[in-house]
This record gives C-alpha cells, sequence and structure tokens, in this order.
C-alpha cells in the first residue's frame, strides 16, 4: 500500500480483564473500522494491565510514535480505574476536577449518590477536552493526540461516534473480498504474482473452513478504487483459471 | 497479587486483518486462560501488521522481557505469511526446510498438490522444534522461549494443547466473581478498603448491562486459596450489607 500521507493510530487496550483470558476483547475490530472511515490506520493495538508505570510508559511510547492514540477501559469510578491519572503522570500535568464534568455528573445522580468514588470520574488531565457520553454520562476525555475511552462497548461507541470528527486523517482505505472455495496453498503462487505487479495494493490470504468447505478469501485494499478494481479483477480471474467461482464483496474495511 | 515467581507470557498477534477490522481477534482469551491453566500469566498482548521489520524487532524486544511468548498467525503458504521467516531473523539463524516436517507434508498432500507455496509451511528458523498439528498438519514451531502458533483459532488451539506441556510455569492464579445488581459507584469505596487490606489478593470491578439491569462483576484473583477464599467473603458481606444479593462463581480465570 502506498504509504504518503498515511494517517495512523495505535489503540491501547487497558485491563487485567482482558489478559486473563475472562473478557474477550471487545473494542479493537470497532475502532478499526471507525479510525479507517475518518482515513485513520490503525498500525498496532497493545493490551496491558492496570499497573500505573506500564500504562504512563506505554501512553508515552505510542503517542509519539502514531499520530492518534485511543485508549480503551479503566476509566470509572473504582480503584482499578487508573486510566485518567496515568495519562495525566504521562503528559506531566495535574488531574484536576473538571467542572464541567461534575455538572454532568451532579445532574445525571440522584442527591446524595454522587460519592468520592463517582467523582472520581470528573477528573481529567489538566488541558483535557471532555467527550460527551451519551449512554452512562461520565464523559471520555482528549488531551493531545490521546483520547481516553472507556472500555464498556456501547459507552465507548457511543462517545467515539461523538468525537470522530476531532480525527484529522487521510483518505479511508477501501477493500475488496475474492472469497473462493479453493485452499490458498493452490493459488498461493499465481497471487504472490499479483501482489508482485501492484505494489500499491495490499493482498491479503485468509483461509476459512465453513460447513466442511475449506476455502479462503482475498482480501485487497487500497485506497484508490481504478487500481483497487484492477487487481481485484485480475485476481478473480485467477480463481477462475484455478478451476474456483469467486465471490467479491466490497467492504468499508 | 505477590509478584514472586510469577511466569509471565506476551501474546503477539500478527496480521493486517486483526488491525484493519476486518477479522475479530479471537486467540487472546484462549491463550490468556490456558497458558494460566499452566501457571503461565499473559501480561501484554500486542497486535501488530505483516510488516518485517516491525514483527522482527517486536519478537526481539518480548523474548527478552517476558517468560514465554506465543505468536499467532502468518505461517501459512502465501506471501503474507513472515512470521517464520521474520522469527528466524530476530533469532539470527537461517529458515531451513525441516526434513520432517516436509515428510508430514508429503503425507498430507497428494502427489503433485505440495507445491513450493506449500513446502514454506516445512521451512522453520534453524535449531527449532516442530510443534504437532493434528488438524491441518503443517507444524507450529518452538525456538527458545518463543512458541510460533497459526492464527487460525481451531488449529492454533489443537497445536498449544499438544505443546502446553512445553511451558514450566508457576502456580495458575485462582479466580472468584462475586456478581451483583449494584452499580460499582455505591461500593468502590468500601471494595477499595477491601483490597487494601488484601494487597496479595488482585480485585477488579466489571460494570455490566444486562437485561436493563446494571450491575457489576468483582472478580478477585490471587495463588492461594485461603486468602482468595475470605477476601471473597468479606466483597460478599460488603455486597449484602448494601442491599445486594451477591452471586459468587469460582472460574479459572
Amino acid at each position: 500500500m502506498r504509504q504518503e500521507h498515511v494517517v495512523t493510530a495505535c489503540v491501547v487496550i487497558i485491563g487485567n480483564e482482558i489478559l486473563s483470558g475472562r473478557t474477550r476483547e471487545a473494542n479493537l475490530a470497532y475502532l478499526a473500522t471507525a479510525l479507517n472511515a475518518q482515513g485513520v490506520q490503525v498500525r498496532e493495538a497493545r493490551v496491558i494491565p492496570d499497573i500505573a508505570p506500564t500504562i504512563v510508559a506505554v501512553v508515552n511510547e505510542v503517542r509519539t510514535r502514531f499520530d492518534y492514540v485511543c485508549t480503551t477501559g479503566g476509566i470509572g469510578p473504582t480503584h482499578d480505574d487508573i486510566t485518567s491519572e496515568c495519562v495525566a503522570r504521562a503528559f506531566g500535568v495535574p488531574l484536576i476536577l473538571h467542572p464541567e464534568a461534575k455538572a454532568v455528573l451532579e445532574l445525571h445522580y440522584r442527591p446524595g449518590e454522587l460519592n468520592a468514588a463517582r467523582l472520581r470520574m470528573a477528573h481529567v488531565p489538566e488541558g483535557a477536552t471532555l467527550l460527551h457520553n451519551p449512554v452512562s454520562r461520565a464523559p471520555g476525555f482528549r488531551i493531545g493526540n490521546v483520547f481516553v475511552l472507556p472500555g464498556v462497548p456501547l459507552v465507548m461507541q457511543a462517545i467515539f461516534e461523538g468525537c470522530k470528527h476531532m480525527f484529522a486523517g487521510g483518505r479511508p482505505v477501501l477493500s475488496r473480498t475474492v472469497s473462493c472455495a479453493i485452499s490458498e496453498g493452490a493459488v498461493a503462487a499465481d497471487l504472490a504474482g499479483i501482489q508482485n505487479r501492484h505494489s500499491e495494493i495490499e493482498i491479503g490470504s485468509y483461509p476459512f473452513f465453513r460447513q466442511g468447505v475449506i476455502g479462503t478469501s482475498l482480501v485487497l485494499r487500497g485506497t484508490d478504487a481504478g487500481p483497487l478494481d484492477a487487481a481485484t479483477a485480475e485476481v478473480a480471474a485467477m480463481v477462475r483459471r484455478h478451476g474456483g467461482d469467486p465471490t467479491i464483496e466490497n467492504v468499508a474495511t
């Protein structure tokens, strides 16, 4: 794929529950797809534990290596929610009570319910911009190129929808999938030839086993529809030469 | 959680299809659970693209930082399967045709089917130990503390089952989950108190929304059943004091 003007992102997934195997990670695929729609390519993801020095170090490493960083998890009211204070430390600024976030929570909770633990969710690094949470009210925030989002998928998605315009992306990557009931080893050599002739397109091969059928999905990705469709037609013709019946899908990712 | 004798692992997930959002990651939760059963704690996971210098650098970084590394993806027959050659480069050894792996593939494929592309799957870094694949035959391999596994979950799991005895782990982490229909903000302060009194136990709090009910799962993890059960009883009693009806599960992760 052509590398000019590629706007990149790293997703940092914070939470012991993902690393223990208790909770299956559910935000990366959404963020990758949604960021691509904004012209931002996710180039790495990290899953890290709720350990403060680790979070601080990883945030500082990836915010310099990628155009954008999205973190998920660790911004709730309990003792294990340490993302906000770690991001503040990473940026070298204090964690402050944000008056607007406090006002939002005061409206949301019944009198007496906004205890000290819940008020932690109104604390953000100094200089951060709040990200509106239409579901459960406790906001996310943005500081510099780092977007701090919650881990609960429904809430994360709602906040992302409200802040996606803040990402200044390049052109979204377009994708075509050619699927066939041929094993990938049979088409590998011809596929490599097509990849070699189309260096601006990234071609991936993914075997599948569905209802007893061995098959392959050949995925082509690129930012220009013209060369992408030309390479896709070559792949489909190649599949037919091998006796296959290609089905072609145009999808967003 | 007590940190002595903790045997750690990093899972490196290799594949553009995960970072593009096309494929939802499906191996981390399995590996985290299965490694814990061997007494090995997954402390980080990385999702990285099919880019050779990235794979080489990440493998070399994490194999020194963790006791074990498991990679998934990129060991098939197509041009985008570059994990084996990258792991060879990371270890500074040549990629060689392994006679036993070749023999396995010769038995598996019909005469004439074992083309050059499929023969790539019999190439491993010099000095690597093959990991038996009872499903689709092309083996994984181990070199040093790095286990190289395929990305297709069913195949990955079958290979892992066959090689899990190779992990020399410590004691598995035991887990208890106390669930209740109380929002986590209501119990946060008391929960922090219990965490402070039980530094050998790691306590996590995870909100859930199920069938219109807001609730919280409080997860306690530790290697000693005695202190774990004592802390779990305290958490359950605390939930009852808040008017909740705790359900307690003992699970492996």
